[in-house]
């Protein structure tokens, strides 16, 4: 009994936290869909008009999408050793995440307004992703982001300096009914133009307002290259690093030969372990021979 | 007579699908043209001033060119071994919508409203392009998205997160007089936002809403540089692919050697055919000669 | 008297249209000093106010301009040998632009709203940075928008079948309420969109305008990876060249020789002929005395 | 006593000047919160309803920095051999910004509206960035920035053409209803519309103006690649010379050798010294000793 409960336990695990069996894959994507569609059942209750006529149906909807989604979480804490472990892991949190704001609403009146939090479900979507190979094709661009992350940091604090001091500038110079109304207001709207968004719900009125706002709009056109080309250079750098391996020459020890390569650059030791050097053999062979018999020769 | 038949079937194949006669050529010239025209028609159609003067002008010359659209598919599906299976390909769907619109709406009265698809004739353009050997030229930059589907499909996941979560975020925290509504609307203001469009017509008012759209555009501002990066990097890698020849080496057959190399990197075989490798028969002849004589001298 | 006529248009050709004595120099900085003044005054007669109360002013400055351009063109014309010939060239029509709407509002009293056309007078600044080796800095650039010209034109392409085919779509969808009264200004908002200028003058208001928009918003969003990859690529093909000389080997004529390289890659030859190569003399001449003598000593 | 005096400026200056040591950083973090904060309440105060409630704490807090800030600037003077060099610096000058609204507001009424200057504190950030090694990370991106200037420059020059003659344009053609009521405004409208912020407070109405504002549109949007292109291009060089030490070699002083190369590939000397060159003592004693001994054989 106990060793069929194991059994069952890791069959579960295998279903539900793997990604390599057809019943985990089913698993997936049947749980993939059930995220989308519960998501899109919050959106479509928010809109007032369909929440007037459908509000009573998108009720027992969300409840079966909260039960099930219980029910899931349930059985992964089942069939983990250290359920608590993960309940306060990031994707533990997910979970409870996703049918909190359900049961809080069903006991605490007040808290039906954080029924918006379930859109935080879609989070639950990367660990799906995570499992297939997809995500795996990110870690490059992730890794490209962590290398480059430095310099764009500084981009970000130029970015916040320009902001304050273009914002400061407007707030001196356009009068408060332009809608300037204060410090924070002015940075609101250097940001909404430095990003080239431009929403125009706060526009400069006095030609000195405008003059400095065009100044920033072509900063703001002109500085958009400095990340991108930061980040573009750093994918180059992975892209030409994947023509690289990095196995060791078994020679000299030396790293990063190109991929096919058959001959250490630094030591000229034949590089595929697996199959003999065609060269090595017979160049040596025929030194050997065509000196040896001449010091023969000599020697008769 | 069936002869002469199958020969004219032949002559107007090449004038109408291909492209390489002085003849199929000014086709493609006049289709493009009449093409062109005819969706030029169709807007200026749409005007309601023009509309209420020159109205029935239009009307005429649509009729011109349905007519004109007509004759052309005929002699295409004419000209055809297989004309059902054409009129069931891209190419046949597009040639059908080009004409069927204007045919409906004598028929039908309801139909005029879909007088508009007739602006999917210039999706026809593409065909003559493709002809020329204007679009070969976009083959490359077809590859480089090809080979970067994968992470800019990642991309715009990643996008449409963001988007659902800040949504959800300002939705919470906007009153609904501000123009968030609803979830899907909100989330609408977020693409606007998020993508630098910034209309204006929907715009927080709030101070927390503000910041957190102030937070969502740096973002959008600085994202922007990750399917630029994947982009660039791969436009760069076709590029010097380019560099390299497709041709095998003859004696390995390794390929992928730089255009101009002589001797195959792998095995070091001449690989320029044409002529003959410089080094090869001279050096072989000198060393066999310096040796072979010496051997003889000592063996008198 | 005819000599020193020709040596004064000979002096007058050096100092306006060359650039490399003092004097020359001096005339470039006058000139362009007196453009961007003579824009600067058509731009301050513009303001209503300004004009109002400093019309006068600004008629007599004008004036004053207008005098100096013509003497200009005068002694541009004098110092060349075919003026008729300078006038139909591109800055020829130019400097007449330059001068001609001023006195063409003398005599004409309609032309007072072509003054407007002496802003192209900053068209003339170019010539003087052309002459100046500003502009050959921008060769490469020019160059590299060369080599992308079919990449980017194809782009612009699709950019205009995609705005076409979503103006469309969306004319269908709203109402002429929201502003999209015809297909052309369905068009106008399909580019304010994609191009994420967004000037919200016209947006769509029905949900399913929304979601094309958004769409719409997300393709312009990405899809402006495509040029700036292209232009990218180029750019850095250039700066890669920069570093190869175009040189022929004096052994094998084969060019693309890095810049500072000394031997060249293909034949080993010495490349820097003004220099010796200092392997080639000591190297020969070891190999030389090592076997001589062996052999000499074989002969005795 | 003037030694312990002499003693006590040079720990100052360590302190205060420096980074090295633990007192020097956490002086560094105690300033740069003071700069933040004492920025955030220049933000809060500027904010009406804040003001009003909460002013007169913000006055004491206001205060309380500036006489701080006072007392730093005094021990930055104190620690100086040349204070009056110091105060004319970057620098100095900044840190008298910092003070000097407060102090000047106290003694002249009217230097209130100066208040906003002290956002310019934030700029003292930079000093403390710059002791940190932080900064350093961004000289690679000013350096790339430096060797692109004079392209960059180009194209803003390009862009103020673009703008001065589309702003002449539509000032021409749209009616000043439309908001083109003169010259400059016309040209503020054309930037807005260039680098795609699109505020929409100012927008064409006729439908000529309308197609010149979608040219100008699609220009901005494709022309966007140039700076971001050779800004691209410079920071993979500069990644790309990271790839090369810049030590000499020994044999020939030739700088520029790919990190990990073992030999000068100008004149073969081996380049790490701290190691021996393998090939070269083996391979000269081989040869030497397997053609010497068949020298003395043949001596014998």
């Amino acid at each position: 009994m106990q060793s069929g409960d194991s059994q069952l336990r890791k069959r579960l695990f295998q279903i539900i936290f793997e990604s390599d069996t057809p019943q985990a894959k089913a698993f997936d994507i049947v749980l993939i869909t059930l995220i989308l569609v519960s998501v899109g059942i919050v959106f479509l209750d928010s809109v007032p008009g369909l929440h007037a006529r459908y509000g009573r149906i998108f009720y027992f909807i969300e409840w079966a999408f909260t039960l099930i989604f219980t029910l899931e979480l349930a059985l992964r804490l089942y069939c983990l050793d250290r359920p608590l472990r993960y309940l306060r892991s990031f994707y533990g949190v997910l979970d409870l995440l996703a049918i909190l704001p359900t049961w809080l609403a069903l006991f605490i009146p007040g808290a039906q307004s954080l029924l918006v939090v379930r859109v935080l479900r879609v989070l639950r979507v990367f660990r799906v992703l995570r499992l297939m190979e997809f995500v795996g094709e990110g870690r490059m661009l992730v890794e490209a982001l962590q290398r480059s992350q430095r310099k764009i940091l500084l981009f970000l604090t130029t970015i916040l300096l320009i902001i304050t001091i273009f914002g400061a500038l407007i707030y001196m110079i356009e009068p408060p009914e332009a809608g300037f109304t204060s410090m924070p207001r002015a940075m609101y709207w250097a940001i909404v133009t430095l990003t080239t968004v431009g929403y125009g719900d706060i526009a400069p009125v006095t030609p000195l307002g405008q003059f400095i706002s065009a100044v920033m709009m072509i900063l703001g056109y002109s500085i958009i290259a400095v990340p991108t080309g930061v980040f573009s250079a750093e994918v180059i750098r992975s892209i030409q690093r994947e023509r690289y391996s990095d196995e060791a020459c078994p020679g000299c020890g030396h790293e990063g030969h190109e991929r096919g390569a058959k001959y250490c650059r630094f030591c000229g030791t034949w590089l595929d372990e697996e199959t003999e050097d065609p060269n090595a053999p017979s160049s040596e062979t025929s030194d050997t021979t065509s000196e040896s018999p001449e010091a023969h020769e000599k020697g008769d």
